[in-house]
C-alpha cells in the first residue's frame, strides 16, 4: 500500500498556462514601456520587491503548512477508518459465540458484518468524490439493504443504520450481551467520527478570500519586481522573472492541490486503494479461498 | 454542502475606506513636508523600512495562522455536533426496541430525539449568533417544552435537559437498560463539549491589545516607508505606497474575519446549512416522507 | 458573556518606562560618542541590524505564538469547567430519581452538587490568583462543609473529596446503580483534569531563560541599529530609534502578559465572570426564583 | 534505551555526491560563461537571490518541521504500543484468578498473552521495515498459531484476532466477567489505533511533488546566486557556492531522513530494540528466570 | 508550587567556554588574513552573510520552537500524574465502604494505595534521571514490597503490578463491584500512558544529526560574516562578530536544554517538587495529623 501522491508535472502545466500567460503579458509590456516611456518610469529600488517577496513567501510556506494539515488529516481520517474496519470484524468474532458465527438464521453476522463495512468503505470514498454511493455495492449487500440504502441522500449513514439494526438483533436474541453492545456501539460512534471529519474536510472549502488574496499578491509582487528589474538588467527581465514567476505560482499551486484531500484528481487521496486493502485484511479475517481475495494491485500499483 | 465563505470584494472595501483614506492622508502630508520642507527631512534608509516590514509580514502570518486555526477548530466543532446528532438517532434506533420506538405513550421516542436534536442545533446555531434561541423551533417541539424552555436564558442548555429527562423516562420504564441509558449520556457530554467549544470562541475575542499592536505597527511601517520613498521615487511614492498599504491592510482584516467565525456576517460559519444539512439527514433516518424533507438548498446555493 | 481582554495602554506604559528611558539613554549617549569621538567609532553597515533584526522579528513572533497557545489552552481549560459543571447537575437531573432530587434526607442531592459544583469553581478561581479559596463560599456550602475544607491546603481537591462522598452515599443508599456512580464519576475525573491543566499553567513559568534571552537580545539589536543609524541620520535617529524600540518592547511585553493567563492582573482570564455565568446557568437548571439569580453583569460589563 | 538517531556522516555525504557534483558543473559553468561570454552575461543584483533564498529558507524551515512532527508521531507511537503492552500483561495478571494464571487447560494465559504480545510488537516491526513478519517468532508462538498466521498478508492483524480469540475463551469459561473482557477488548482497539498510525505514515509519503518543488526551487536559487557571484567576487564564486549549496542541501535530505521513520537505513524508528525493551518488561512481569530474560544491550549499545 | 526553570547565567557560560574561543579564533584569524594577505581575499558583500543569517535564524526559531513543544510535553505528562494520583485516592475513597477504608486485614487499602502512589511518583521521578528507583521508598512500602520490586528493572512499572494486585484482591473479596474495579483500572491506563510519555521523551533524543547540522551551520554563517567585516570595519569586527556569535550560538544551547527536560542539570522538570506536592495533597486526603505532613518548602522555595 504505497500511496504516493505524483503530482504529474503534465498535470500541472496545462492547469498553469493561464498564470505564465499573464505573466508574460507583465513582463512584456514594462519592457515596451521602459522603451517608449523610459523617462517617466519611476525606478522601483529593488528593496521593495523584497519587502514584498518576504511576505509573499511567509504567507506561501504558512499556507503550503496549513494545507498539508489538511492533506495530512484527511489521511489520518482514512488511517482512522482502516484501523475500525478492523477492528469491528475482530470484535463481531470476539463477541458472537463461534457456533452463531455463520448461523444463517442470525444473517450470518460474521460475513454480514465484513461485506457491510466493505461497502461503508467503497460507499464513503465514491460519496466524497460526489460519485453514486451505491456503485458496486450489489457484492456486498443484499437487494434488501440496497433498496432502503436508496432512499437516503446520504449513503454512508444509511449503512451505518442497518450495522445499527443488526447489532440491535444479535442483542435481542440475546446473542451477545449488553456490554458488548455498547462497546459495538462505540465502534460506530467512532465511524460517525471519521466521516464527519471527512466530510467537513471536502465541504468546507479553504477560506477563499484567503486563498485569493495570496494569489493577488503573487502579481503585486511580480509587477514590482519586474518595474525594478527592467531598469536594473534589461531584456535579461523577462528570462530571471518567468522563474521567479513560477516558482512562486508553483507553491500556490501546490497548496491548493493539498487543500482538497477529496477532490477527484490524479492527486487525491487514494480512497479506493485504501477501500480495497480494508477488503484484503476482512476477507482474510473471514478466511476466505484465495480466489474471493483481490490481488494487492490497483492503477498498475502494487498496494 | 459546500461550504464556501466567499469575502465579497464590495464587502471588504466598505469596511476599508477608513484604512485607505488615512493612508492616502500619509502619503499626501509627506510630499507635501518634502515640498516644503525638504532640506530638513532625514534621508530614512530603505534598510529601515525593510526591517519593519518583515517583523510585520512575520506577525501578519502568524496571526492569519491563528485565526485560521480558530476558524478551522469552529467547523471542527460544528462538524462533531453533525456527527453527534446522527449518532443520537442511530442510538435510540438501536436501543430502544422496535415496537416501542414510535409509541405514543412513552412520547414516540424516536421522533422526539430526532426533531429535539434538530431543534437543538438551529437554537445554538442562532443563540451564538445573539438572535432569539427558540424562533422557529415551534415546529420541532410542543408547547410544553417551549414553555420550560422560556425560562432558561441559554436555550441550548434547556434543550440538553430536555433530552436527559425523556432519557431517564426511558430507563425508568425499563425500555433501555442501565448501559444503553450511560451510552446515551456519554453522547449528551459531547453535545455539551461541543457546545461549550463554540460558546468558548464566540465569547473570547481574539486578545485585542496584540489586534491593536499589530494594527498600529503596520501604519509605523507604513509612515516608515513613505518617508523613504517621498526621497527616492517622488511622486510616483503614492501609488506604491497605497498598493502596499492595501496588501498588509488586507491582511489583517481577512485574518479578522476568520477570528469570530459566528460573528453575523456574510463570512461566517454557515450554521444555518449545517443545521439543515442535519435536519435532511435525520428526517431521512425517520424515513419521513419526501415532502416533509427540506430541500438542499439554501440561499440559492446546493448544500 | 463577552470576554475581551482590553489591556489599558496606560497601564502598559506604566510598565515600559523603565526600559523607554533604558532606550532613550542609548541613543543619546551614542549621540555624544559621535559627537566626541566621531572619527573613531566603525561605521556599522545597516546591513548587520537587518540580520539581527530578522532574527529578533522571528523569536518574537515564535514567542507571541507560544504565549497566545498557553492564553488559549487556560481559556480551553475554563470552557471545559464550563461545560463539565452544566453535565454534572444534567447528570444528577438524569440519574436520581424524581422524588429523591429534593429529598432532605439524602442531603437534597440536586441541590447540593449544583451548588458544590458553583462553590468549586469560584474557589478554583481564587486559589489560582493566589487568594483564599473559602472567601464567600459560605453560601453554598454548609458550615460542616467548610470545616473541613479549612484542613486542605488546596481547597478545590477538597471539595471534589466532598462532590466524591457524596455520590457514594446516594450509591450506598442504592438511589444511583453502579453505571450512574461509574458515570459521575468519569465527570469527576474531568474536573480534576482542567484543574490540573490550569494549576500547570499557573504553576509552570514560562521558561525564564528564554525570556530573558529575546529581552537581551532586543538590546543587542538595538544598540547595533543605533550606531548605524548615528552615522547615516544623525540626530533623527532619536526618534527613530525610539519608535523601532518600542515597537519591539511592546511586543515582548503582549507576550509575556499572554503567557500568564492567572496572574491577577487587569489582563488575565475572567475567572470571576465565567464562574458567575456557571452559577447562572445552574440555578436556572434548579428553577430557582429570578430574584436568587445573579444579574449578568460582571464590572460593567454584560457577561 | 538511548535511542539515538546519529545520522552517520559518511552515509549521507556517500548519497548527496551526485548534488555535489551537480552544483560544482553549475558553479564552474557559470565561470566559462563569464570568461567567454562576460559582456553578454547580466549582472544579476544580489538581491534577487536573497529574495529566492528567503524563500527556500522558509520552505526548508517548515519542511523540517513537519518532517520532524512524522517524525515524532512514528515514537509517539511506539511509544504507545510500549505503553499498551505492559499494560495488557498488567491487565490479565489484574482480572485472571491468581489460580488460573498458569493453568494449562486455559493455554496458561498469563504467558500466553505476555509472549504474543512480544511476538506482535517484533512482528510488526519486521512488517514496517518491509521484512518477513513471522521471523524468529517461533520462539513466542506455538506452531498451530504460526500456521493460523502464516495465511494472513497482515501477520500483526492475524496476532490480534488470536488474543482476541483467546480473550473470548477466558470469558465463554468464566473466568473473566463481561466488564473485564470489554476492557481488555478496549486495549486491543488501542493496538489497532498504534498499528494503523504506524502503518499510516509507512504507507503514506511525504507529498512527492512538494518534495522536489523545494529540490528544484534550492537549484533554482543556487544558479541566480552563482550567476550574482561570478560578477562580484570571480574565482571565490566556487568554494562560496559550494558550501551555500551543501547547507542547503543536507538540510533538505536531513528532512528526508526524518519523514520515512520506518525505512530501513542506519536512522530509523529503533523498532527493534523497542521490542527487546518490551520483552524484558514483560518477562520479568512474569517473573522468569534471570538467564531468560535477554540482556538490555543491542547493536553495541545499552538500551 | 512556582516551577521557574531559571538558568543560572554562570552554568551557561561555564558551558559556552569552548564556543567562545572558537569564536575568538576564528575572527582574530581573519584579521591576521586580511593583514598579510589582504590583496588575495574577496570582498564577500553583506549580502551573502544576511541569506545565511536569516537561514539560520529560521532553524533557531523552529527548532526553539520544537524544544519548547518538548518541555511542555514533558510539564504536561507530570501535571497529567498530578490529577491522576488524586482521583485515584479519590476512587478509593469513592469506592471502599466506609468502615473497611482502614481496615488492616485489607491491608487498609486508602492507606496503602496513597501511599504507594506517593513511591510511584517519587520512584519515577528517580528513574527518569537515572537515579535508583527505590531509593527513599521505605517510609512508604513495606519490606515484602520492596523486595519484589527489586526484581524489577523498571521500578515504576513494578509498582503499578503492585496497584493491580491490590485492585484485584478487593474486588476478589467483594469490597468494589466489577465496574468499580475497571474504572481502577482505567486510572492505572492512565498511569502508563503518562509513565510511557516521559520515558520516551527522556529515551529518545532529539534527532543529532539535524541538532549538529544547526550547529556547523552557526559556524558557516560566522566565518561568512567575519569575512565581510573584516573588510568593511576592520578591527571592529572582532566585538561585533563576538555579539551576534554569543547570541545565535546562547539561543542554541537554550534550544537544547529545552529539549532535554529529564535529564539531571539544575534546569529539567522538578519531577521532585511536584512529587512534594502530590504527597501534601494525598496526606491531606488521608487526614493525617499535620506533623506528618512535609511542608511546601523545597531547595530554598515554597512550592
Amino acid at each position: 500500500m504505497l500511496l504516493d501522491t505524483k503530482l504529474p508535472v503534465a498535470y500541472i502545466l496545462t492547469r498553469m498556462w493561464p498564470d505564465i500567460i499573464r505573466v508574460l503579458v507583465i513582463s512584456l509590456s514594462f519592457q515596451l514601456l521602459k522603451y517608449f516611456l523610459g523617462d517617466y518610469l519611476p525606478e522601483i529600488p529593488l528593496q521593495l520587491p523584497t519587502i514584498l517577496g518576504s511576505l509573499i513567501s511567509l504567507l506561501l510556506a504558512f499556507n503550503l503548512n496549513q494545507s498539508y494539515d489538511r492533506w495530512w488529516e484527511a489521511r489520518k481520517l482514512w488511517g482512522a477508518i482502516v484501523n475500525d474496519s478492523r477492528m469491528l470484524v475482530l470484535q463481531i468474532l470476539h463477541f458472537v459465540p463461534n457456533d452463531l458465527l455463520r448461523s444463517p438464521t442470525l444473517g450470518s453476522p460474521l460475513q454480514a458484518f465484513a461485506y457491510r463495512q466493505i461497502a461503508w468503505c467503497y460507499s464513503l470514498g465514491q460519496s466524497l468524490r460526489g460519485q453514486d454511493g451505491l456503485a458496486g455495492l450489489d457484492k456486498f449487500l443484499p437487494e434488501q439493504d440496497l433498496a432502503y440504502l436508496r432512499k437516503h441522500s446520504n449513503k454512508p449513514v444509511g449503512i451505518l443504520a442497518l450495522h445499527t439494526a443488526h447489532t440491535k438483533e444479535l442483542y435481542q436474541q440475546d446473542v451477545i450481551n449488553p456490554f458488548q453492545q455498547v462497546q459495538i456501539d462505540s465502534t460506530i460512534v467512532r465511524y460517525t467520527e471519521a466521516m464527519g471529519g471527512a466530510e467537513r474536510i471536502k465541504n468546507t472549502v479553504f477560506p477563499s478570500s484567503y486563498r485569493q488574496l495570496i494569489h493577488v499578491l503573487i502579481y503585486v509582487f511580480l509587477i514590482t519586481l519586474s518595474l525594478s528589474l527592467v531598469e536594473t538588467i534589461g531584456l535579461w527581465e523577462i528570462p530571471v522573472l518567468m522563474t521567479i514567476a513560477v516558482a512562486f505560482l508553483l507553491l500556490d499551486r501546490t497548496a491548493r492541490y493539498l487543500q482538497d484531500p477529496f477532490s477527484d484528481t490524479p492527486t487525491d487521496t487514494p480512497m479506493t486503494a485504501v477501500a480495497r486493502t480494508i477488503e484484503i485484511n476482512l476477507r482474510q479475517l473471514l478466511e476466505e479461498d484465495k480466489e474471493n481475495i483481490p490481488r494487492r494491485w490497483y492503477r498498475g500499483r502494487i498496494i
